[in-house]
């Protein structure tokens, strides 16, 4: 284990980013977005599967790479749709495959991520290969099987200091109820995620209105009786600890429609008559609605724009969503966001957190509009760019023009929860390396640099997401 | 203060940044293209306002970031576009909020630039905080009172070779007349900058018409007597000094009208009965028409390609232009450059340099282009990236392709007068770390450094600007 | 001459870098895709002319610069297209202008390649400057005259394991065969290139459709037919020893189109009557069936898109193509090979391997493609990005996303015979130095590193290309 890992190997800068990276390396960790399954830490008898169910099955970075190289998910034991596991569910064997294509994941996030996990939280220090691939997969049986293996444990040996969830806004928040009603300290909170009732193209929209309608209490018969919905769940929401919301789309184009334009689109929506246009519009006005919603009660809301999903149609089609088969697409923010913008970017009382795939609007569009805007912060690279370069080529691209404080921090955006210490690792590991250059080459003093990590680690997130006391 | 600021912490690399800078700290600033106000210059008894007037109203770059983060532009004295300040202006409270607020340009060019003109210029090494805002302003107010600080003096001290400053196609250019009899011995030159003649959906159009026809005595009636009026626009500003025009485009798009469409479009203009389509045709045609201007009376062509300009519809009606809110879109110069390039672009007679806001098409287009078009030079990297990381990005996408040799050496672009010296510092210092990276990795000699690092520090911006005598 | 060049200058990582360099420097040449003429190597009485017609004829990347710069392809002797040079052909004046004009290439790869060339392969350490440039010349000339510099003598020295030409569907590979049948040992292969019948809005498309008839000897008088005589060409370049094939687009668009529809817009193909849509879709849609013809007969796919070809349309028309005038354009992938992907993407025996002009697609596009779909390998950094910067772009933008074993390893794509070797060194130099930086920096371990070395220097392109024997 090398303690100075990620850092430059130029002693000057090394010895400044250890001592940046030690001043922070023991603060709580802030997730103020992510896709952790509440359930795990709703149920204090929650059981762990075996090793692969923890750690492949769920997750499309390791199982994407392997398929890439011809490994079929079939072989993953990756459940179908229809939840059916072609292949005989032998995870020894999955497990096995894995080790034996670890290659394949040199010079990954996967791969480090996997590393420190390994190490940091099972305490295994070898490094994976086909001959020790058995004996690691007992280990880590045997460690799942324990007492200091279950979820609400880690969450303390984690140190979170919060937890947001993503939940569909037709969610009952069951689980999050139950764990408020447990008496259990650590806080998990749900975050409303409204894509499901917004898309009004999707098949099953008709199904969404309706769960809408009895979750909420409202018939929703119209787009104000619509609206009425929606506040009422984000008020559900918030009054289980909501501080945020989230919205996903292709692009971040907005627009702004009448009442009357806004009503007919609805209308056809209902009747599941509706256009690629109707939907592109509606959910361009539904954003700029939703931030509306945000000025009135608070939360703070997150855009993840440019993912093109389910791009592998055969893939889709036999496995569903979230194979490992999204992909990113080229993103435009000037003009897209400008009516949403017009109407509430110079609003002190917003707070829009951008995401995005596309890292050319870093430097061209994110960081100006972000420097510029009262409502806006970007959020931290996403995805594909929650990595090492990712990160450095957000914060070269991003501060010189937007500063540090138009960012909203790190949230490790996972639904791998063991992965979460790891991910926040390397961000720290990433910050204090990009502070100490800047203070080995002047740019800013030491002193600043001590305040600037415990900016980037700790306080912008829990800040921008209004998680309280600072 | 660091010697070796914005060096490579490596020894050997430092080592060989620090003697090309020092073959070329002390040479004369060329200043071809920026924004400086000429009244400054012209009047032997200018007298600064107050330190918020010099430093920080004239300054988008300050006030944005302040501005994203609510703090509002009445607050800091910024005139609405009528000239009001709502707020009672006590420039000592504005000082005090952005002294509380500096933080927020930690990691920023700005941090840079302030804080080499206090120590430089000012002789005030401190570092700029909540505490020491006042006495800093008291310091500041003492020198801009003396004679040391006059505009003129401080020409001197800067050790400017020429400075250009940017003038309207209907500018009588008096300052520049005046400063011409007033035998005082600086070269300040005027840059012909027609956008508000050829912008023809601008609501003043007709009044921008009127004036060209006052001003060049030549009566605007059609296409031809336009073109003449701006003909002898061009030879008047050229007879005060100048030796380049300057043009700004939201893109690069070109296009080659007809006599007729021309002369369709532009009386279409006159009546004031344009359509938007007609504007960027016609804008794209005059940027031709500028092209083969330049190859008659020699004029070096600048193009500023990019920026959405006036983002913030209620702070442009509030406020106006220039309130930081020029945003950077998407890039394209293959295609739109292309009837210009068919027309001019093996004129070694012609030089066109380009400025954009999209990186990425430092890379793809531009440094390919340059690469191969005797009339196509590149600018410096423009406004958001006039800084150390977007020059190393300029260097490391553009030279590989085009050399050195089809850049333009550096401009500071400023409208900040006093920070002149720095921004030429910042660039002259980049320049050398990134030659020393080369030496070091053996990829160019030193020999070949040293001739390179004069070059981009002083000879490429007076070759290309034909600012004479190399 | 530097034993560290392109190195980090940082004491570890340079150690680190040297050892894994070390371990590849020595190993034979993989070459699959090129263009250097196969006459060179087919004709044991082959002669090279003068030095100006092995270095700086053929070669677009130094004229481009040279003419940048003003000097004309006249003065270089550079023959029209109808094969006339205009000045009378006095190559030792062209080497002396070339020289005298040497530093226009500083931070350049042609630089690197062409001191590397004269060191390594001709025994001249000096640097060019106008001074020696006629005793450069004199020795260049006495060394191309020796029996040790025949093609097939370098072919040899430089280590060649094996090397791809690019030729045109209709080519009867005369020299291939010639070569076959010789008994050299040397492995040369064709590889299959059929833009010219397959691009239908070209001029003389008939014509290219006749000499298709003549080769394959099938008569192409509609759709069927045409499939049929290229599955023909791609059988007889197939028992040449070709292993892929080369297409070139201005786009990656493709489509499927119905039978129907394909021999509609064949039918006005063959009458020379189609439209700029009829051929993108035509282009697009054979895209499609080259692939389905790849899974069928096992060749490698490689597509290079995004060069507007013949952008400077004068000197096209007096010296026609590949004068340097061809210009990258903004890429897109993630759409248009959606149709093709839809179809193949998932097969395990087609291999498509992608080259691109547009950096930006590296990291939002290519590598999330790649990093999925199984047929998908990225081919090497091309073209303009054959260059230091342009493979740690590479590097720093796809292996996070895709890994290494998602590309395609190394090419040199020169039709600069000589310059095979530095190509090649600058390759497996950058690669141990991205390699040790990750090693220094505790990303991966020297284990991995001396295996991925190995890899990407020659294990990558070999199997990639199914050149044999791993």
């Amino acid at each position: 284990m090398n303690e100075d890992r990620y850092f430059s190997p130029e002693p000057a800068q090394r010895q400044v980013a250890r001592a940046l990276y030690d001043e922070v390396k023991a603060l709580p960790l802030i997730c103020p977005h992510g896709h952790v399954d509440p359930r795990l830490l709703a149920d204090p008898n929650y059981q762990w599967g075996t090793p692969v169910d923890l750690l492949i099955i769920p997750d499309h970075y390791v199982f994407r790479m392997l398929y890439s190289q011809g490994i079929r998910l079939e072989e993953l034991t990756i459940p179908t749709r229809n939840g059916v596991t072609v292949d005989a569910p032998d995870h020894r064997r999955v497990w096995q495959l894995v080790c034996d294509n670890w290659h394949l994941f040199r010079g990954t996030p996967t791969s480090i991520w996997l590393r420190d996990e390994l190490r940091d939280i099972f305490g295994i220090d070898e490094k994976i290969n086909s001959a020790n691939a058995q004996s690691i997969y007992d280990a880590l049986s045997g460690k799942l099987a324990s007492d200091e293996f279950h979820p609400r444990a880690l969450f303390e040996r984690f140190n979170i200091e919060v937890l947001a969830t993503t939940d569909p806004a037709t969610s009952t928040l069951e689980y999050h109820r139950a764990l408020r009603e447990s008496g259990w300290h650590g806080r998990i909170i749900p975050t409303f995620r409204p894509d499901a009732v917004v898309n009004i193209d999707t098949p099953d929209y008709d199904l969404q209105i309706q769960r809408l309608s009895e979750v909420s209490g409202i018939e929703v018969k119209d787009y104000q009786s619509y609206i009425a919905a929606l506040e009422q769940r984000r008020a559900y929401f918030k009054s289980l600890g909501a501080t945020a919301t989230d919205h996903a789309a292709l692009t971040a184009y907005t627009k702004r429609l009448s009442s009357g334009e806004a009503e007919a689109i609805f209308q056809r929506a209902l009747k599941g008559n509706v256009s690629a246009e109707d939907a592109r519009c509606f959910t361009g006005h539904m954003l700029i609605e939703m931030a509306r919603m945000s000025i009135e009660d608070g939360l703070v809301m997150q855009l993840h724009a440019g993912s093109y999903r389910n791009h592998n149609t055969s893939l889709f089609e036999r496995f569903g969503p979230d194979m490992g088969a999204d992909i990113p697409t080229a993103g435009e923010f000037t003009a897209n966001l400008k009516p949403l913008l017009d109407a509430y970017g110079n609003e002190k009382a917003l707070t829009l957190v951008l995401f995005n795939l596309d890292e050319t609007t870093y430097s061209r569009e994110l960081a100006p509009l972000a420097g510029h805007y009262p409502a806006l912060r970007l959020g931290p690279p996403w995805w594909f760019f929650d990595s090492l370069n990712g990160m450095r080529r957000f914060f070269d691209n991003v501060v010189e023009t937007a500063g540090i404080y138009n960012t909203a921090g790190f949230n490790d955006d996972t639904r791998a929860y063991p992965s979460i210490p790891a991910r926040h690792n390397v961000w720290r590991r990433a910050s204090a390396d990009w502070l100490a250059d800047h203070v080995v080459r002047g740019i800013i003093d030491e002193e600043d640099a001590h305040e600037m990590i415990v900016d980037l680690a700790y306080r912008l997130a829990k800040q921008t997401y209004k998680l309280g006391g600072l």
